[in-house]
């Protein structure tokens, strides 16, 4: 990997999202060689995906290179690669690029799609956890439509306008309110020959809620938002299967659908070396102490959505979220830190600040923890909030003038089929 | 195709650039249907590939949705679709989602890649004409960076930071430019672990100057600008091969290179089903008479880079350039009209509005007519007309704040392998 000798300690660090970031951010400038290795050379900016995929920002505005954070910092070194392996006995990495000796490493490998098993449904069904991964989907949207009017068939059209999204979390109902904005506003300028009508968005919760985390009245504002918009809201059902034409479900209702979209679960995204113990099975999660320790090991720490740890008041570990991330990241830092220049190591107390979903113009649900509120308001915060949290202040004043735009001209204007996607799905 | 029929004459464009998308102007709210058919979905502002290819914009930015542009136009149909034979003799096209009878025919195709026959080169070589094409290019530059730093074989690290660009035209003029500026400002930041000293930009031209288009004045400047900012501009060498590891020349000189970005030539995108005596053979271009009616077709015309209209001033046709391309749209629009509703047509007459290239920061070379003159204030011109010529208040807006960023912060911020090119090559 031509990571030269250095007689500092070297903490390696395993993805660069969130958590990875934070981390990096904590150990810079310090007595320590720190090496972050991403199978991308950007970080994501994963809360604002469903935007891209509904064609109302540009993928590049919510990303941002990774050596650009850091290429000011000295004895940083940033690799682009997967990590195929570790081998703890040994304090290495195998990689795609090679091996790599750590003294602490870091896995903050994030989380990936869950299909709980079912092939099927991870064979057709697209997922929106990347920046190709959201491509993907505008470009499906708009090849659905181009498709849509070429038919005669009224069964065919109406499965191509038809839409399914499965799972009722921020992602599911956030993207449910984009695309019934398109519905709304862009689809039936751009598809005149088109009765836009016929296009159903389908939001499908196995629970009797949605928002399921945030407060009941955050849910049900959310459901009212999402049910004006248009959007049929299907509670207590349970997806079962998808063979590409027609999702069934646990009930006599079922979708002929062309585009489902699978936001119903993420999972760790584990790396391959760690002893049984540390892992539990169900959500590929690592375990950690209340120091991001990973169980059992002396070096090895895990961060967040790939980290549980569990305490009295977190069972199951923390939400899979940008908050305990960054927190857990920040941490892990200073506790390398303290532990290799002999100063006293804090335990993990997470400070919820709240969590809020956006469903569309002016219309959003915010749980702060000592305040809840709903609308235009709670849009704005939203907006802000969002705003402020992206990396770089190009990427801010895009982003900005992107959400004005759309604000003014109620549209959303990257509506383009930059790669097909069903074509590169054949090939 | 499902193009309902109307009382209105039919006309159908084939291509969306420059000349389709004039010519589609020209036609709007008229007694007529208007067609057109585009195998993307968006209109591609060319000139500013480059800048797409080097990370200096976001690709959504200088594209633009078709359908958008006429959404709000009678009458007028879009269909995404590759046009696969003319039959002239029906009056019908074949394409790639059905048949479509036309009563006019306007051939807007445009451009692409001229190898010149050889097959290595165009198998190995990068082109840059379409959004994709430039993404590959972005991601393959910054994935050989990441590969460099990691050989310690000098041979291939040096090929790795090697690039050859083929053609001195204002493609590769632009994009000679842009690499330097990469070299100069940006890689030795991200990549402070390599020497990028060692990279190489190298200009091949096989005439005795470079942008031979332009005045002498223009040549000279941008070659002095090129040196000044350290690309090797190599002159009467012609580039016999490339094996995808070695680009050999008719001399002695040979370049071992990972990247070859081949912007020697281009020819018209042909579509099948003409007379032979209409194409020419070795341009790939269609013969137009001084309407841009195809020779020997009553109702089939031909604008843009696909058209030849050869006259004593321009024997082989005008420049494959923007304007002429516009104006021969515009115009064909309302010979169309003429013809239609039997008022006179008029023939096309060139009016050469002059040609600019940039080369970097401050520095650019203008030829207007009357004037010529090179350095800031150039570059100054450059811009304001190319921001001028985008389409869309949103495009415009992005693009200048990125030049503007750009400007201040001596940075490229858009550095991101979005897709891998590398991989997919291989798969």
């Amino acid at each position: 990997m031509n990571i030269p000798q250095s007689s500092f300690p070297r903490v390696v660090i395993i993805g660069g999202g969130f958590a990875g970031l934070a981390a990096a951010k904590g150990l810079e400038k310090q007595e320590l060689q720190v090496v972050l290795i991403d199978k991308h050379n950007y970080h994501t900016f994963q809360p604002l995906l469903y935007q891209v995929a509904t064609g109302g920002l540009e993928p590049d505005s919510i990303a941002f290179p990774l050596r650009k954070r850091f290429n000011d910092v000295e004895n940083f070194y940033f690799r682009l690669a997967n990590v195929l392996k570790i081998n703890p006995e040994k304090n290495q990495l195998e990689t795609s690029i090679g091996n790599l000796e750590y003294d602490e490493l870091i896995i903050a490998t994030g989380s990936t799609t869950n299909f709980f098993g079912n092939k099927n449904i991870q064979k057709y069904a697209m997922e929106m956890k990347s920046i190709p991964q959201s491509l993907n989907i505008r470009s499906l949207i708009l090849e659905n439509f181009e498709e849509a009017l070429l038919t005669s068939n009224m069964d065919e059209r109406n499965a191509l306008m038809n839409f399914v999204i499965v799972g009722g979390g921020p992602t599911g109902v956030e993207l449910a309110g984009a695309l019934a904005e398109m519905k709304k506003g862009i689809l039936p300028k751009d598809y005149p020959d088109l009765d836009i009508r016929q296009m159903q968005i389908n939001l499908i919760q196995s629970s009797d809620c949605i928002l399921k985390g945030m407060s009941a009245k955050a849910s049900e504002k959310a459901e009212d938002f999402l049910i004006k918009l248009g959007v049929n809201i299907w509670k207590n059902l349970r997806v079962l299967d998808y063979d590409g034409k027609t999702v069934t479900t646990n009930s006599e209702d079922s979708f002929r659908a062309e585009t489902v979209i699978w936001a119903a679960g993420v999972q760790g995204e584990l790396v391959e070396g760690l002893a049984t113990e540390c892992v539990i099975e169900r959500a590929a999660r690592i375990k950690v102490d209340e120091f991001s320790k990973v169980i059992n090991y002396k070096n090895i720490y895990a961060v967040g959505d790939i980290a549980s740890m569990s305490s009295e008041k977190n069972p199951n570990g923390h939400p899979m979220m940008a908050q305990p991330a960054i927190q857990q990241g920040t941490l892990v830092a200073k506790n390398i830190l303290a532990k290799l220049f002999n100063t006293k190591q804090k335990p993990f107390v997470y400070k919820d600040k709240g969590s809020m979903a956006t469903i569309g113009r002016n219309k959003a649900v915010v749980d702060l923890p000592k305040w809840k509120f709903q609308g235009v308001f709670a849009w704005y915060v939203w907006m802000f909030v969002h705003l402020f949290s992206l990396i770089g202040f190009r990427n801010k004043a895009i982003v900005f003038l992107n959400w004005v735009y759309s604000y003014i001209r109620f549209d959303k204007e990257t509506r383009l089929i930059i790669r097909s996607y069903k074509k590169h799905k054949k090939a």
